[in-house]
Protein backbone atom coordinates (compact mmCIF):
# COMPACT_ATOMS: atom_id res chain seq x y z
CA UNK A 1 0.00 0.00 0.00
CA UNK A 2 1.32 3.34 -1.35
CA UNK A 3 1.28 6.04 1.59
CA UNK A 4 -0.33 9.36 0.66
CA UNK A 5 1.69 12.44 1.05
CA UNK A 6 -1.20 15.54 1.64
CA UNK A 7 0.28 19.19 0.38
CA UNK A 8 -2.24 21.63 1.92
CA UNK A 9 -1.91 25.16 -0.53
CA UNK A 10 -2.88 28.43 -1.62
CA UNK A 11 -2.31 30.26 -4.86
CA UNK A 12 -2.01 33.05 -2.44
CA UNK A 13 1.59 32.38 -1.18
CA UNK A 14 4.86 32.61 -3.69
CA UNK A 15 5.89 29.86 -0.55
CA UNK A 16 3.12 27.37 -1.69
CA UNK A 17 3.92 27.91 -5.13
CA UNK A 18 7.64 25.95 -4.06
CA UNK A 19 6.20 23.94 -1.62
CA UNK A 20 4.12 22.51 -4.43
CA UNK A 21 6.93 21.90 -6.90
CA UNK A 22 9.29 20.68 -3.84
CA UNK A 23 6.67 17.95 -2.46
CA UNK A 24 5.26 16.78 -6.01
CA UNK A 25 9.09 15.80 -6.50
CA UNK A 26 9.13 14.42 -3.58
CA UNK A 27 6.13 12.54 -3.76
CA UNK A 28 7.48 10.64 -7.01
CA UNK A 29 11.05 10.46 -5.62
CA UNK A 30 9.24 8.30 -2.64
CA UNK A 31 6.57 6.48 -4.71
CA UNK A 32 3.82 8.41 -2.48
CA UNK A 33 0.94 9.14 -3.71
CA UNK A 34 0.93 13.18 -4.22
CA UNK A 35 -2.44 14.49 -3.04
CA UNK A 36 -2.60 18.41 -3.16
CA UNK A 37 -5.63 19.49 -1.55
CA UNK A 38 -6.30 23.51 -1.85
CA UNK A 39 -7.26 25.45 1.51
CA UNK A 40 -8.31 29.25 2.07
CA UNK A 41 -5.27 30.49 4.03
CA UNK A 42 -7.53 33.25 5.12
CA UNK A 43 -9.67 31.10 6.83
CA UNK A 44 -6.75 29.52 8.50
CA UNK A 45 -5.68 33.17 9.61
CA UNK A 46 -8.88 33.76 10.73
CA UNK A 47 -9.32 30.73 12.87
CA UNK A 48 -5.74 31.44 14.34
CA UNK A 49 -6.56 34.93 14.78
CA UNK A 50 -2.79 35.57 13.18
CA UNK A 51 -1.59 37.97 10.48
CA UNK A 52 -0.59 36.99 7.61
CA UNK A 53 2.98 37.71 5.71
CA UNK A 54 1.58 40.21 3.66
CA UNK A 55 -0.16 42.03 6.29
CA UNK A 56 2.72 42.78 7.70
CA UNK A 57 5.03 45.88 5.47
CA UNK A 58 8.32 44.44 6.64
CA UNK A 59 7.91 41.02 6.65
CA UNK A 60 5.76 41.56 3.42
CA UNK A 61 9.21 42.96 1.38
CA UNK A 62 11.23 39.96 2.94
CA UNK A 63 8.56 37.16 1.54
CA UNK A 64 9.15 38.35 -1.56
CA UNK A 65 12.87 37.68 -1.52
CA UNK A 66 12.95 34.99 0.35
CA UNK A 67 10.33 33.22 -1.40
CA UNK A 68 12.45 34.06 -4.93
CA UNK A 69 15.88 32.84 -3.24
CA UNK A 70 13.62 29.59 -2.24
CA UNK A 71 12.08 29.30 -5.73
CA UNK A 72 15.90 29.40 -7.45
CA UNK A 73 16.97 27.14 -4.98
CA UNK A 74 14.08 24.62 -6.17
CA UNK A 75 15.35 24.80 -9.51
CA UNK A 76 12.52 27.71 -10.42
CA UNK A 77 14.27 30.01 -11.69
CA UNK A 78 12.37 33.34 -11.14
CA UNK A 79 9.48 34.44 -9.30
CA UNK A 80 7.17 36.94 -11.26
CA UNK A 81 4.55 38.46 -8.90
CA UNK A 82 0.68 38.25 -9.95
CA UNK A 83 -1.08 41.66 -11.50
CA UNK A 84 -2.18 42.13 -7.77
CA UNK A 85 -1.84 41.28 -4.25
CA UNK A 86 -3.38 40.15 -1.72
CA UNK A 87 -5.84 38.96 -4.48
CA UNK A 88 -8.96 36.70 -3.92
CA UNK A 89 -7.95 33.14 -4.92
CA UNK A 90 -11.36 31.79 -4.00
CA UNK A 91 -12.23 30.80 -7.65
CA UNK A 92 -9.17 29.04 -8.63
CA UNK A 93 -8.86 27.25 -5.43
CA UNK A 94 -12.93 25.95 -5.34
CA UNK A 95 -11.82 25.23 -9.47
CA UNK A 96 -9.25 22.88 -7.94
CA UNK A 97 -11.11 21.08 -5.78
CA UNK A 98 -13.32 19.81 -8.14
CA UNK A 99 -10.76 17.72 -10.28
CA UNK A 100 -11.27 14.22 -8.40
CA UNK A 101 -8.18 12.68 -10.03
CA UNK A 102 -5.07 13.44 -8.63
CA UNK A 103 -2.65 13.60 -11.29
CA UNK A 104 -4.76 15.60 -13.56
CA UNK A 105 -5.29 17.82 -10.31
CA UNK A 106 -1.69 18.08 -9.78
CA UNK A 107 -0.70 19.37 -13.79
CA UNK A 108 -3.84 21.63 -13.35
CA UNK A 109 -2.35 23.23 -10.25
CA UNK A 110 1.32 23.37 -11.79
CA UNK A 111 -0.11 25.57 -14.31
CA UNK A 112 -2.28 27.57 -11.89
CA UNK A 113 1.22 28.42 -10.02
CA UNK A 114 2.55 28.80 -12.77
CA UNK A 115 -0.10 31.45 -14.63
CA UNK A 116 0.42 33.18 -10.73
CA UNK A 117 3.79 32.63 -9.81
CA UNK A 118 6.13 32.62 -13.22
CA UNK A 119 4.49 34.41 -15.58
CA UNK A 120 2.84 36.81 -13.84
CA UNK A 121 -0.53 36.23 -15.38
CA UNK A 122 -2.33 35.82 -11.77
CA UNK A 123 -5.30 33.38 -11.56
CA UNK A 124 -8.00 35.87 -10.16
CA UNK A 125 -10.63 35.98 -12.83
CA UNK A 126 -12.58 33.43 -14.42
CA UNK A 127 -10.47 34.12 -17.66
CA UNK A 128 -7.20 33.48 -16.55
CA UNK A 129 -8.28 30.71 -14.15
CA UNK A 130 -10.06 29.11 -17.40
CA UNK A 131 -6.92 29.39 -19.21
CA UNK A 132 -4.77 27.77 -17.12
CA UNK A 133 -6.77 24.75 -16.18
CA UNK A 134 -6.78 24.96 -20.09
CA UNK A 135 -3.60 24.28 -20.10
CA UNK A 136 -2.95 21.21 -18.29
CA UNK A 137 -5.38 19.92 -20.75
CA UNK A 138 -9.40 20.38 -18.97
CA UNK A 139 -12.23 22.35 -19.20
CA UNK A 140 -11.54 25.41 -17.46
CA UNK A 141 -14.72 27.10 -18.54
CA UNK A 142 -16.93 24.08 -16.96
CA UNK A 143 -14.64 24.30 -14.01
CA UNK A 144 -15.07 27.90 -13.82
CA UNK A 145 -19.17 27.47 -13.97
CA UNK A 146 -19.22 24.72 -11.43
CA UNK A 147 -16.84 26.45 -9.07
CA UNK A 148 -19.76 28.59 -8.02
CA UNK A 149 -22.05 25.76 -6.85
CA UNK A 150 -22.16 25.38 -3.23
CA UNK A 151 -20.93 21.94 -3.52
CA UNK A 152 -17.93 23.42 -4.70
CA UNK A 153 -17.41 26.03 -2.01
CA UNK A 154 -18.60 23.43 0.59
CA UNK A 155 -15.60 21.20 -0.42
CA UNK A 156 -13.29 24.51 -0.24
CA UNK A 157 -14.62 24.87 3.39
CA UNK A 158 -14.55 21.42 4.27
CA UNK A 159 -10.87 20.76 3.28
CA UNK A 160 -9.26 23.76 5.12
CA UNK A 161 -11.52 22.67 8.08
CA UNK A 162 -9.71 19.00 7.87
CA UNK A 163 -6.47 21.19 7.59
CA UNK A 164 -6.64 23.71 10.44
CA UNK A 165 -7.55 19.60 12.61
CA UNK A 166 -5.03 18.13 11.34
CA UNK A 167 -3.03 20.93 12.59
CA UNK A 168 -1.88 23.30 9.68
CA UNK A 169 -1.09 27.52 10.88
CA UNK A 170 0.02 28.47 7.14
CA UNK A 171 0.78 27.07 3.54
CA UNK A 172 2.49 25.34 2.62
CA UNK A 173 1.62 22.28 5.14
CA UNK A 174 2.77 18.50 4.33
CA UNK A 175 0.96 15.61 5.90
CA UNK A 176 3.45 12.60 5.50
CA UNK A 177 3.38 9.55 7.74
CA UNK A 178 0.81 11.23 9.64
CA UNK A 179 3.62 14.40 10.68
CA UNK A 180 2.95 17.78 9.59
CA UNK A 181 5.48 19.72 8.16
CA UNK A 182 5.51 23.51 7.36
CA UNK A 183 6.88 25.83 5.02
CA UNK A 184 9.34 25.02 2.18
CA UNK A 185 12.38 25.11 4.60
CA UNK A 186 10.58 22.66 6.67
CA UNK A 187 9.76 20.18 3.66
CA UNK A 188 13.54 19.62 3.76
CA UNK A 189 13.35 16.98 7.00
CA UNK A 190 10.53 14.77 5.50
CA UNK A 191 12.36 12.44 3.85
CA UNK A 192 14.59 12.12 6.85
CA UNK A 193 11.36 11.24 9.18
CA UNK A 194 10.51 8.81 6.62
CA UNK A 195 13.84 7.28 6.84
CA UNK A 196 13.03 6.89 10.17
CA UNK A 197 15.83 9.45 10.72
CA UNK A 198 14.18 12.05 12.68
CA UNK A 199 16.00 13.60 15.19
CA UNK A 200 13.16 14.66 17.56
CA UNK A 201 12.93 12.48 20.39
CA UNK A 202 9.30 11.57 21.58
CA UNK A 203 10.26 12.67 25.44
CA UNK A 204 11.76 15.90 24.52
CA UNK A 205 8.64 16.89 22.61
CA UNK A 206 6.42 15.54 25.16
CA UNK A 207 8.00 17.51 27.73
CA UNK A 208 8.05 20.69 25.61
CA UNK A 209 4.22 19.94 24.91
CA UNK A 210 3.74 20.15 28.87
CA UNK A 211 5.65 22.75 29.78
CA UNK A 212 4.29 25.42 32.27
CA UNK A 213 4.44 29.01 31.00
CA UNK A 214 6.28 31.62 33.55
CA UNK A 215 5.87 34.88 31.43
CA UNK A 216 3.11 36.21 29.53
CA UNK A 217 3.45 38.74 26.82
CA UNK A 218 2.36 42.09 27.96
CA UNK A 219 -0.03 43.84 25.28
CA UNK B 1 37.55 47.81 6.81
CA UNK B 2 35.96 44.42 7.83
CA UNK B 3 32.19 44.73 7.63
CA UNK B 4 29.60 43.96 10.48
CA UNK B 5 27.04 40.82 10.60
CA UNK B 6 24.99 42.31 12.61
CA UNK B 7 22.28 39.75 14.60
CA UNK B 8 19.42 40.71 16.46
CA UNK B 9 18.18 37.89 18.77
CA UNK B 10 15.81 36.94 21.87
CA UNK B 11 16.78 33.43 24.22
CA UNK B 12 12.99 33.16 24.42
CA UNK B 13 13.66 31.75 20.51
CA UNK B 14 15.31 27.89 20.18
CA UNK B 15 15.47 29.50 16.51
CA UNK B 16 17.27 32.26 17.90
CA UNK B 17 19.87 29.95 19.40
CA UNK B 18 20.52 27.73 16.19
CA UNK B 19 20.80 31.37 14.29
CA UNK B 20 23.33 32.78 16.77
CA UNK B 21 25.98 29.68 16.12
CA UNK B 22 25.20 29.84 12.17
CA UNK B 23 25.78 33.77 12.15
CA UNK B 24 28.65 33.58 14.26
CA UNK B 25 30.51 30.70 11.74
CA UNK B 26 29.73 32.63 9.38
CA UNK B 27 31.23 35.68 10.43
CA UNK B 28 34.26 33.88 11.49
CA UNK B 29 34.32 32.34 7.67
CA UNK B 30 33.67 35.34 6.22
CA UNK B 31 35.85 37.50 8.38
CA UNK B 32 33.32 39.91 9.25
CA UNK B 33 32.65 41.35 12.77
CA UNK B 34 30.25 39.81 14.89
CA UNK B 35 27.60 41.88 16.62
CA UNK B 36 25.18 40.18 18.17
CA UNK B 37 22.20 42.71 19.67
CA UNK B 38 19.90 41.40 22.35
CA UNK B 39 15.92 43.07 21.42
CA UNK B 40 13.05 41.97 23.02
CA UNK B 41 10.80 39.86 20.69
CA UNK B 42 8.18 40.53 22.63
CA UNK B 43 8.10 44.01 21.62
CA UNK B 44 8.64 43.53 17.72
CA UNK B 45 5.17 41.80 18.21
CA UNK B 46 3.76 44.26 20.24
CA UNK B 47 4.49 46.89 17.63
CA UNK B 48 3.76 44.60 14.34
CA UNK B 49 0.26 43.69 16.52
CA UNK B 50 1.69 40.02 15.82
CA UNK B 51 1.41 36.65 17.40
CA UNK B 52 4.53 34.44 18.35
CA UNK B 53 4.88 30.67 17.38
CA UNK B 54 4.54 30.39 21.10
CA UNK B 55 1.14 31.80 21.01
CA UNK B 56 -0.42 29.59 18.59
CA UNK B 57 -1.08 25.93 19.66
CA UNK B 58 -0.59 23.96 16.65
CA UNK B 59 2.94 26.20 15.64
CA UNK B 60 4.45 25.79 19.25
CA UNK B 61 4.25 22.40 18.68
CA UNK B 62 5.71 22.01 15.58
CA UNK B 63 8.54 24.87 16.25
CA UNK B 64 9.46 22.33 18.70
CA UNK B 65 10.09 20.02 16.05
CA UNK B 66 11.37 22.57 13.66
CA UNK B 67 13.99 23.91 15.67
CA UNK B 68 14.99 20.53 16.84
CA UNK B 69 15.83 19.36 13.17
CA UNK B 70 17.32 22.87 12.60
CA UNK B 71 19.57 23.03 15.50
CA UNK B 72 20.23 18.75 14.26
CA UNK B 73 21.28 20.57 11.12
CA UNK B 74 23.85 22.75 12.07
CA UNK B 75 25.03 20.44 14.36
CA UNK B 76 23.74 21.31 17.70
CA UNK B 77 23.32 18.05 18.56
CA UNK B 78 19.93 18.22 20.85
CA UNK B 79 17.42 20.63 21.83
CA UNK B 80 16.62 20.91 25.46
CA UNK B 81 13.91 23.30 26.81
CA UNK B 82 14.36 25.59 29.95
CA UNK B 83 12.64 24.53 32.97
CA UNK B 84 9.79 26.92 31.30
CA UNK B 85 8.46 28.57 27.84
CA UNK B 86 7.60 31.80 27.54
CA UNK B 87 9.64 32.66 30.51
CA UNK B 88 11.09 36.59 31.00
CA UNK B 89 14.00 36.91 29.28
CA UNK B 90 14.81 40.75 30.01
CA UNK B 91 17.09 40.34 33.01
CA UNK B 92 19.02 37.91 30.63
CA UNK B 93 18.89 40.41 27.41
CA UNK B 94 19.16 43.37 29.83
CA UNK B 95 22.75 42.13 30.94
CA UNK B 96 24.31 40.41 28.05
CA UNK B 97 23.51 44.73 26.29
CA UNK B 98 26.04 45.53 28.96
CA UNK B 99 28.93 43.68 27.61
CA UNK B 100 30.38 45.94 24.87
CA UNK B 101 33.67 43.53 23.74
CA UNK B 102 31.68 42.16 20.95
CA UNK B 103 33.96 39.08 21.38
CA UNK B 104 33.20 38.57 24.71
CA UNK B 105 29.73 39.29 24.18
CA UNK B 106 29.66 36.60 21.69
CA UNK B 107 30.87 33.45 24.58
CA UNK B 108 28.49 35.58 26.93
CA UNK B 109 25.28 34.35 24.22
CA UNK B 110 26.95 31.01 24.04
CA UNK B 111 26.78 30.07 27.27
CA UNK B 112 23.38 31.68 27.92
CA UNK B 113 22.07 30.10 25.10
CA UNK B 114 23.18 27.37 26.27
CA UNK B 115 21.86 27.43 29.70
CA UNK B 116 18.29 28.15 27.65
CA UNK B 117 18.43 25.45 24.89
CA UNK B 118 21.27 22.67 25.62
CA UNK B 119 21.58 22.37 29.24
CA UNK B 120 17.84 22.60 30.47
CA UNK B 121 18.35 25.45 33.16
CA UNK B 122 16.75 28.28 31.50
CA UNK B 123 18.29 32.12 31.86
CA UNK B 124 15.45 33.71 33.64
CA UNK B 125 15.88 34.13 37.39
CA UNK B 126 19.16 35.92 39.06
CA UNK B 127 21.28 33.20 39.40
CA UNK B 128 21.23 31.06 36.75
CA UNK B 129 21.74 34.45 34.14
CA UNK B 130 24.78 35.21 36.74
CA UNK B 131 25.89 31.66 36.04
CA UNK B 132 25.65 31.56 32.81
CA UNK B 133 27.98 34.50 32.65
CA UNK B 134 30.44 32.77 35.07
CA UNK B 135 31.23 30.05 32.69
CA UNK B 136 31.90 32.64 29.97
CA UNK B 137 34.60 34.14 32.29
CA UNK B 138 32.52 37.53 33.00
CA UNK B 139 31.30 38.77 36.35
CA UNK B 140 27.66 37.63 36.24
CA UNK B 141 26.89 39.07 39.56
CA UNK B 142 27.81 42.13 38.85
CA UNK B 143 25.86 42.45 35.64
CA UNK B 144 22.48 40.85 37.15
CA UNK B 145 23.24 43.83 39.61
CA UNK B 146 23.77 46.54 36.57
CA UNK B 147 20.54 45.01 34.41
CA UNK B 148 18.55 46.67 36.89
CA UNK B 149 20.04 50.17 36.32
CA UNK B 150 17.73 52.40 34.36
CA UNK B 151 20.73 52.49 31.57
CA UNK B 152 20.54 48.76 30.70
CA UNK B 153 16.97 49.09 30.44
CA UNK B 154 16.77 51.87 27.81
CA UNK B 155 20.21 50.23 26.27
CA UNK B 156 17.74 46.99 25.16
CA UNK B 157 14.87 49.34 24.53
CA UNK B 158 17.01 51.72 21.96
CA UNK B 159 18.44 48.11 20.33
CA UNK B 160 14.93 46.40 19.66
CA UNK B 161 13.50 50.20 18.33
CA UNK B 162 16.42 49.97 15.76
CA UNK B 163 16.06 46.50 14.70
CA UNK B 164 12.44 47.69 14.17
CA UNK B 165 13.17 50.43 11.90
CA UNK B 166 15.80 48.63 9.88
CA UNK B 167 13.12 45.99 9.26
CA UNK B 168 12.83 43.11 11.54
CA UNK B 169 9.66 41.40 12.41
CA UNK B 170 10.94 37.97 14.58
CA UNK B 171 14.47 36.67 15.78
CA UNK B 172 17.28 35.64 14.28
CA UNK B 173 17.54 38.76 11.96
CA UNK B 174 20.80 39.06 10.21
CA UNK B 175 21.76 42.37 8.41
CA UNK B 176 24.97 42.11 6.51
CA UNK B 177 25.75 44.40 3.81
CA UNK B 178 22.76 46.36 4.29
CA UNK B 179 20.32 43.24 3.77
CA UNK B 180 17.88 41.83 6.27
CA UNK B 181 17.90 37.95 6.40
CA UNK B 182 15.34 36.23 8.63
CA UNK B 183 15.19 32.69 10.62
CA UNK B 184 17.84 30.17 10.32
CA UNK B 185 16.28 29.43 6.50
CA UNK B 186 16.88 33.00 5.78
CA UNK B 187 20.38 32.45 7.29
CA UNK B 188 20.90 29.92 4.38
CA UNK B 189 21.42 32.71 1.45
CA UNK B 190 23.76 35.44 3.41
CA UNK B 191 26.86 33.93 1.92
CA UNK B 192 25.44 34.15 -1.92
CA UNK B 193 24.37 37.63 -1.21
CA UNK B 194 27.50 38.57 0.02
CA UNK B 195 29.20 37.21 -3.27
CA UNK B 196 27.06 38.90 -5.21
CA UNK B 197 25.24 36.18 -6.48
CA UNK B 198 21.47 36.95 -5.14
CA UNK B 199 19.42 35.68 -7.58
CA UNK B 200 16.95 38.16 -6.73
CA UNK B 201 16.44 41.08 -9.37
CA UNK B 202 16.06 44.96 -8.39
CA UNK B 203 13.17 45.45 -10.91
CA UNK B 204 11.09 42.31 -9.59
CA UNK B 205 11.53 43.46 -5.96
CA UNK B 206 10.50 46.79 -7.16
CA UNK B 207 7.64 45.62 -8.62
CA UNK B 208 6.34 43.46 -5.70
CA UNK B 209 6.87 46.55 -3.49
CA UNK B 210 4.64 48.59 -5.51
CA UNK B 211 1.69 45.69 -6.64
CA UNK B 212 -1.77 46.82 -5.72
CA UNK B 213 -3.67 44.60 -3.32
CA UNK B 214 -7.17 43.30 -4.90
CA UNK B 215 -8.47 41.83 -2.15
CA UNK B 216 -8.44 42.27 1.75
CA UNK B 217 -8.83 39.14 4.06
CA UNK B 218 -12.63 39.85 5.59
CA UNK B 219 -12.08 39.11 9.58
Amino acid sequence: MASDLVLYFDYISPYAYVGFHVARALAERRGLVFRPEPVLFAAILNTLGQKGPAEIPPKREYTFKDAYRKAHAAGLPRLVPPPSHPFNPLLALRATGLVDDLARRADAIAELCRATWALGEGVEDARSVAVAFGRAGLDGEELVRRANDPAAKERLRATTDRAIAEGAFGVPTVIANDELFFGVDGLAFVEAHLDGHDPVPKDAYARWASLPASAQRVR
